[in-house]
């Protein structure tokens, strides 16, 4: 058996990388340069078509979508109640996951890829504007969620995926000038997150700090 | 033990009606009227605080979020097999799921609602008419998947939230004048998961004819 993980520096695809490390098995981690437009390349979209990370490699399986992948990190490494096993545990935080995959992440991109939704530069400006406006709610929301969180981590006993989704989207905000200021809540648990060690290794090789913020 | 589902005709909540009433369980289907704003009264945002559909209670307990909702269902109902049990055969049933959940679903909304994206009514035409682009790549993605399932229902032996998930996309998409004859294999499936009885049922419950092209 062979795991790989392929992901880039400050992506979605660190919360299947900070579950990997977590589970403390052996797997290579595969950059891919989003800048350098690696993920367009012929060699990487003959295992993504889609062009996106992350990918997890298992042997011979290439599984796509965090959500899976983290539902099958899940079921494969059962010691590290990355979720709750079962019930209503579970499904609220497979709702809370699913929102951040759905709702917050595509938000998200309209800050970031404003020209995926309209062509002219105006409109780009004004879809930009509207999306960063929408993501402080989303913030704001994901808030609410820590303050209500039923343990030392957001599902519960364990670190899991809702922990490192929880930190990529908070740093998010702070490239769009959201100041960790705004959600001291939720800032205080990006810190608790980021001291996780399996976290820092993984902050560490993807070269991350937490808060970017345009000075 | 008592089970209910707050729904809106046509909308993703048809995914969990048509699994609920597959299931054979008795339910209280629940009509949330999005025309007429009902999910954003006093009495529904006390349920679900976004104002969405759908909202699976289950005795005290409420869950939001199809995929979460979905998940539940295939734990509570496992004689249905809504989803493979486990493994890479689940891993890309979820896969799949997520996909239409995070990429395919938030495409409509900007065919639906573009002014969630823009303020101005020439930013929204624009944004429509580059989401009706988008989805028809969507549904090309979706044909596609349905080419190469592995059985005779998108994720295998079981009826499931795919072909659920599916039929409500490609009837979406005939909003938009995307016509069926596009696609056609995805929507020899579509007909296929209509004649599902149980998903039959739930048609006629919401009134729901599969295509509803302009003329």
């Amino acid at each position: 058996m062979s795991l790989k993980l392929y992901y880039s520096p400050g992506a979605c695809s660190f919360v299947p990388h900070a579950l990997l490390e977590a589970s403390g098995a052996a797997y290579e981690p595969m950059l891919v340069k989003l800048h350098k437009g690696e993920q367009k390349s012929p060699e990487y979209t003959a295992i993504n078509p889609r062009g996106q990370v992350p990918v997890l490699v298992d042997g011979d399986e290439v599984i796509t979508q965090i959500l899976a992948i983290c539902l099958y990190l899940d079921e494969k490494f059962p010691q590290c109640g990355f979720l709750p096993a079962k019930g209503v545990a579970r499904a609220h935080a497979l709702e809370a996951l699913a929102w951040m995959n759905n709702t917050a992440h595509p938000t998200f991109t309209h800050v970031f890829m404003p020209g995926k939704f309209i062509g002219d530069e105006d409109g780009q400006a004004k879809v930009k504007a509207r999306a960063i406006e929408t993501f402080q709610g989303v913030l704001a929301e994901l808030e609410a969620l820590v303050a209500k969180k039923p343990g030392e981590w957001l599902s519960g006993a364990h670190f899991g995926p809702l922990d490192a989704y929880a930190l990529t989207l908070a740093r998010w905000g702070t490239f769009a000038a959201i100041k960790p200021a705004a959600h001291p809540t939720l800032w205080a648990h990006v810190h608790h997150v980021a001291a996780h060690p399996a976290v820092a290794r993984v902050m560490e090789r993807e070269r991350l700090q937490l808060d970017v913020s345009p000075a």
